[in-house]
C-alpha cells in the first residue's frame, strides 16, 4: 500500500474572475506557491468556497490542476455534496486522477439525521466508487455543516471499510473531541488532521498526522515548519507565533480576509473577489487588516512571482 | 401579466427505485393524484428530498413531468442550490418549461452570511436567467437551511425586482414572522404562503395566498377544501381537523412517515423508500403511525388507482 498523506494541507482559496467564474490560472499559481512552502492541497474545502461551486466547475478545476502538472499525490479534494450522485461522481474523478485522498463532508442539508443515515451515505458512496485506491478523510465541521461525524459513526465505518476510511479533518474547534478521536482510533491507522493550526502541536503530541488549515493559504511556510520541527525545543514558541497570525485573520470574515491578504502581497486586486453569498471585506477593514498583519511582522515571501522576477532583473542590471 | 399561482401546493414526495434512482413514473402518478385534489406542485422542496438530488436529476425529472402532460402552470419547482451556476441552470430550465414560478432557497452552506451577500446571490441569479417570465418565491426555512430571508432582504429585492420577486414560503414555524411579512409586503403584491397548513386560516385572514405544505402530500383534499372555504363558518372546525392529522405525522420523521402512509394506502411498498441520509421509519413505528391515522379517520381517497379500477370492474360484474 502506498504511504498516506500527512503534514500540512491548505483548503486552497479559489480565485474568481470578474464574472465570478473560477480562475484556473491563478489557482494553479497559488497551488505552486503552497507546494513550494511544503503545504499540500485540500482544494475544494470550506475556505475554497467549494460549496459555492457547481459539480462541473469542481471537476473542471481538478482536471486543470493535474493537466498543469500539479502532483495528484499532493491533492486531497473536497468531494462531499448534499446529493449522492454528485459525491460519487466527484470522488470517482478524484480517484481516477490519482489524488491522495478525498475530504468528504456528510450530506449537509437535512438536519438531525441519524448515524444510520450518514453511514448509508458514506457506504453507498464507497460501494459506487468501487475503487480500492479510494482514501476518505471524513470532514467534521459542525459549526458550518451543522451535520457532524460522531465517534460511533467513525467506529462503524472503520470496521466496515478499514482501508478506505483513512482519517478525518476535525474542524469542530473542540480539542476534547479531537482528543477523543485520537485516543480511540489513531492506533487503528485512522489519521487525524486538525482543522486549525491552533491545535497542531497538541495534535502531533497525541498521535495526529497534521493540519488542514485555512490560514495555511497565507502563512504556509511557518505552519509547515512547526509540523517538521514539532519535537524541537522551539516548538511552543513557534506555535505561539502561528497563533498570533491566526488570531488577526480570525477577527475578520476569514475567507474574504485571506483573499485580501493574497491580493495585497501578490499585488493582484483580482484575488480579493469572493463569490456570493460571501462578500469582500470593506475598505476600512481591509486597511486595518493589512496594518495589523504588517505590525505583527507577517509576510508572504515569494508569492509575488512576477515582482520577484522583476527584482532579480533589476539586481542583474545593477550588478 | 398572467395571474399568479395561489392556493395549496405540495412539496411533492420523490419516490425512489431500489437503486435509489428517482422513479419518474410513480412521481407523475402522485402529481396527478395531487392535481385531482386541487393541490399544485412545489416539486423539489425540502420534503421532496430535493437536496438529496443532483442538478441533473432535477432537470430530468422536471422535463419528464412536463412531457407526461403535467400542466407547467401548476408547477413551482425548488431551484435554490448552494452554487450560483446550479441555481441559474435549474431556474432557467423551469422558466423555459413554462412553470408558474420557482421556490428558491438561499445558498445554505455558508452560515452567518450577510443580507448583502444573499442579495447578490438572488440578484445575480435574476440577471443571469434574464427572463421576464421568472417569478421567484423566496424560501425561508431557517430550521433546516439555517440561512434565512430577513424582512430587509425582502424589501431590497422587492424594490429592485418588483415583477420577479413574487412572494415567499415561510417555513419558519413562527407566526409572528409570517404576520410581519404580511403586514409589510402583502399589499405590494408579495404573495405569502405558509409552510404548514397549521397557519393556513391565519394566513388567509391576514392577506396571504395559501400554503405550501408537506402534509398536502397525504391530506390534499381536506387542505384544499379549507383554502376554498376559509370564509365559511365551518373554517375553524376544518382547521382543527387538519391540525389533528398534521400532529400525527409530526410525531414521526415527517418525510419517512408520509412515504410510509402513501405506501400503505397505495398498497405499494416501493413508496416507503427514502434516499440517504434519511432512513425509513422502523417497523414498529410504522404500525403505530398507520393505527393512529386510521383511528383519526384518515384516508387517502383515490390514491390506489389500480384498486379503484378493479373495484369498479367488480361492481360492474355484480351489477
Amino acid at each position: 500500500m502506498t504511504e498516506r498523506i500527512k503534514g500540512i494541507l491548505s483548503p486552497v482559496l479559489t480565485p474568481f474572475k470578474t464574472d465570478y467564474s473560477p480562475d484556473a490560472e491563478r489557482l494553479v499559481s497559488h497551488c505552486r506557491w503552497l507546494l513550494a512552502n511544503d503545504v499540500s492541497l485540500a482544494v475544494f474545502g470550506t475556505n475554497s468556497e467549494a460549496n459555492s461551486l457547481s459539480e462541473n466547475e469542481r471537476v473542471d478545476l481538478l482536471e486543470r490542476l493535474v493537466e498543469a502538472g500539479i502532483d495528484p499525490r499532493r491533492l486531497v479534494p473536497g468531494t462531499g455534496c448534499c446529493s449522492l450522485p454528485e459525491t460519487v461522481r466527484l470522488t470517482s474523478r478524484a480517484v481516477k486522477l490519482g489524488c491522495a485522498g478525498v475530504l468528504m463532508l456528510p450530506p449537509f442539508y437535512y438536519k438531525g439525521v441519524t448515524d444510520e443515515g450518514l453511514y448509508r451515505s458514506f457506504a453507498e458512496t464507497i460501494e459506487r466508487v468501487g475503487d480500492k485506491r479510494l482514501r476518505i478523510y471524513l470532514y467534521h465541521i459542525p459549526p458550518v455543516a451543522q451535520v457532524g461525524i460522531s465517534l460511533s459513526l467513525i467506529d462503524r465505518l472503520l470496521r466496515a471499510y478499514p482501508e478506505t476510511i483513512a482519517g478525518m479533518k476535525d474542524s469542530s474547534g473542540d480539542w476534547s473531541n479531537t482528543k477523543a478521536v485520537l485516543d480511540q482510533f489513531s492506533k487503528a491507522g485512522f489519521d487525524v488532521f486538525v482543522g486549525s493550526e491552533t491545535f497542531l502541536l497538541a495534535n502531533m503530541r497525541n498521535g495526529g498526522k497534521g493540519a488542514i488549515s485555512a490560514t495555511a493559504n497565507v502563512n504556509p511556510g511557518n505552519i509547515a515548519a512547526l509540523y517538521r520541527e514539532w519535537t524541537s525545543s522551539a516548538a511552543d514558541a513557534m506555535q505561539a507565533r502561528l497563533d498570533s497570525v491566526r488570531n488577526i485573520f480570525g477577527k475578520y470574515p476569514m475567507i474574504a480576509a485571506m483573499k485580501r491578504a493574497v491580493a495585497h502581497w501578490k499585488k493582484d486586486e483580482d484575488w480579493s473577489r469572493v463569490r456570493p453569498p460571501l462578500v469582500e471585506i470593506a475598505s476600512r477593514e481591509s486597511t486595518r487588516l493589512i496594518e495589523e498583519l504588517k505590525a505583527a511582522g507577517f509576510d508572504m515571501p515569494g508569492i509575488e512571482d512576477v515582482s520577484v522576477r522583476q527584482m532579480d532583473q533589476k539586481e542583474g542590471v545593477q550588478a
